[in-house]
């Protein structure tokens, strides 16, 4: 780690925003999610800003009940390659999923990503919660919550193994002799597992990382250890500090408890910060942002972890309704988070529905309050840094302009990339290779 | 089709060559097939020489005794998403392998490249023939070779389904009324076949060129009816201009017999050019790259479509040895292609293997020569075009200084882009959406 402590920021690149009805506003590009000159102003802005990385979220089932940004967008690593040629940079996280993807084309497809931007790669690991997207991968069932875990983990060995298939010293090149390679450092992971039979090698070299940092937002008890345990940096969607800091000490005690520097494993709540130059015009576009969406939209959006439960049924003014069952084969954290809010503030369905779709947080006021608050969290161990997910439009250009120089005068956050890698801007070395550490610990026997 | 028919060129990016000792030349870059920058710059020739498509080729299986251009290098999807954000014309085609992929993904990916690029997207098509590819996907054993053929036309079914599955204006973004998109213009596939099952729609609107364009490489039976059927341009790797003329016969017979205009079917050869500014320079350029292969690499080579057979153990000046068997189960049309090489021209051992590691080609000589020899298979019906497969570091420069101002002076190749999309430089049209066509025809009943 480096000596000082700096806030973590990542930008969240999704075209128009994560709302139900962020397409709508005045100022919005309606195509923007599929459109590559909007995305490349964006990550232009956003390393400028010395943001330490770009992400692209992902999900592989939609229906016509879908909010926009699921239904068109790019594909994560095709954007993330794009952008990697007109970037210098930043770092370039790209969500994927282990239930519906072949270890051996994710491990290529990073590795790849890694070597085109020059060591810039990161793989966000999901398991896909959407019970539909088993009839996209010709599957007769979704796997169940505990299954698509334990399979997540043994498809990150056989790709982190895959990473490993060459020594990052293996391609001699030597014209002379005609030598290639060592055919020493070149190694076949012959992986059997309970899920997947990999032989290897990979065919790339060692990517300039060695290996790709890896991203994941786990929530639930399988998936907060698997992000304790194996990820880099951890994902999250927190509302309040309070709840922040329990999760960041719940997780720090984790990785420990795992026998990782706790340090080295950030955590990255998303944040949607709303700037304005008082508190008052802060407000009025929040309100701006939350009249985008119709009740109907945010009963929608609450019905995904519910399976796509049908709330309109119920009273819209009467208390939240008892569905726990509902939630129960679906993403478990994000039903289970539902109804804690309900309850915890004794709720009514609408205000849930917008509670849900549009959640307020700490982030809403002037580049000065907006600023404090990063500080606080960052400080009061809430949190590592933030994956900005903006809802309207301008607010990335506000951000830049306005809220990243004062974290910069006041000494939390970069003014210079400290190195060429997204590990160097997060301050994690490059893992030796697997083969070079054996052959260097029987050397020294 | 455009009046006059036009030579069509494409430019095969592999770092070094194809060849085995491409690598070994005094001005080759050892590390180019995974280096950006180098990819760039040959992009950016062959856009300023006009070129219709830059061609990535594939493969999902290697050994330590593995050719050195399979060992290492990009992956498809990934560089040429990373090219289309550098370049502004120029199609991009990648191989992808239909034998180890799920149709979903490729469809997103494909389609996702042809949003980035704004509309230059090509996929080509390949059934994987190496053995051992089924060892990196967690599968028993490697599909026979007919069995893989079916598979990829139902891959293709499928795919090609998906990137149908929003008709062209079904995104509204009518941001008064709060609709974003038509629900009558989103559609479910719902395919169920013989190896798929996917439901879809596809997350991601219908891109650009609707359709993005399909080539295939077929040699064998199965593989010449399949691209006859289903590709817009064919990829082959022919000697000689007769083999070619047959070869472009028989694939536009088939294309007919399909119910296909036999014109919008491209055959494109695979050529290797070889310029200097005299036919002795030339030669000795030649027979420099020839000298680059040890007989040893170019044996190794030739046990590929023999499942990896040692031919080392036999008399090297002795005739061709019998192996057919050892064909059988791989790649039956290389197999079936050298042991009548052999039997034709009375080669030996050594011979066979230094002819099928290096061919020669009509492409060697002066700039006039080969613009020539271009001409002639281009107009006495060997081929639509090529693509051009260089092994020499700096041929590209050459054939793009010095010959294509001959074709273009002559009037068989363009000077500018005739559009905007590749669809628009083949001169093939933009597939009417499947569902608006149905549509259109219930109105005109």
């Amino acid at each position: 780690m480096a000596a000082k402590r700096q806030l973590k920021l990542g930008f969240m690149l999704h075209g128009n925003g994560t709302g139900w009805g962020d397409w709508r506003h005045p100022d919005a590009v309606p195509n923007a999610s599929t459109n590559f000159p909007y995305y490349k102003r964006q990550a232009h802005i956003a390393e400028a800003a010395k943001f330490d990385f770009l992400f692209v979220a992902d999900s592989v089932f939609i229906t016509a009940k879908s909010s926009p940004h699921y239904l068109n967008r790019f594909e994560p690593l095709t954007i993330l390659s794009a952008l990697a040629a007109v970037t210098d940079h930043i770092g370039l996280v790209g969500t994927l999923t282990s239930t519906y993807s072949e270890p051996f084309n994710v491990a290529r497809q990073f590795a790849s990503l890694d070597h085109i931007s020059g060591g810039r790669a990161g793989w966000n690991v999901v398991t896909s919660w959407l019970e539909g997207s088993a009839e996209n991968y010709s599957k007769d069932q979704h796997l169940a919550h505990d299954t698509r875990y334990r399979l997540a983990s043994e498809h990150l060995d056989v790709v982190q193994g895959l990473w490993d298939s060459w020594e990052d010293d293996a391609l001699v090149h030597d014209k002379e002799s005609g030598v290639f390679f060592d055919e020493s450092k070149l190694h076949r992971l012959d992986h059997k597992g309970e899920f997947f039979n990999v032989r290897g090698p990979l065919n790339i070299a060692r990517s300039p990382q060695g290996q790709p940092v890896i991203f994941q937002a786990g929530a639930s008890e399988d998936g907060k250890n698997f992000a304790a345990a194996r990820s880099d940096a951890i994902f999250a969607h927190i509302d309040t500090l309070e709840a922040a800091q329990k999760y960041y000490a719940d997780v720090k005690r984790r990785a420990a408890g795992f026998g990782r520097d706790a340090d080295t494993v950030f955590v990255l709540p998303s944040a949607r910060p709303v700037v304005g130059s008082t508190k008052e015009e802060a407000e009025r576009k929040y309100q701006e942002f939350i009249a985008l969406t119709s009740v109907e939209n945010a009963l929608s959006l609450l019905g995904r972890p519910f399976n796509d439960y049908d709330f309109s049924q119920h009273d819209l003014d009467a208390p939240f309704p008892d569905v726990r069952e509902h939630g129960a084969n679906s993403n478990q954290s994000q039903s289970d988070y539902v109804i804690r809010l309900a309850h915890s503030e004794n709720l009514t369905l609408r205000e849930t529905a917008l509670r849900f779709a549009t959640p307020r947080t700490d982030f809403i006021g002037t580049p000065e309050e907006v600023a404090d608050a990063f500080q606080r969290w960052f400080e009061e161990r809430g949190s590592d840094g933030f994956v900005i997910n903006n809802s309207l439009p301008n607010e990335l250009d506000v951000l830049a302009s306005e809220v990243i120089p004062i974290l910069q005068k006041r000494g939390i956050y970069r003014s210079e990339y400290e190195g060429e890698t997204f590990r160097e801007h997060l301050g994690i070395p490059k893992p030796i290779n697997r083969y070079t550490a054996k052959t260097l610990a029987q050397a020294a026997e």
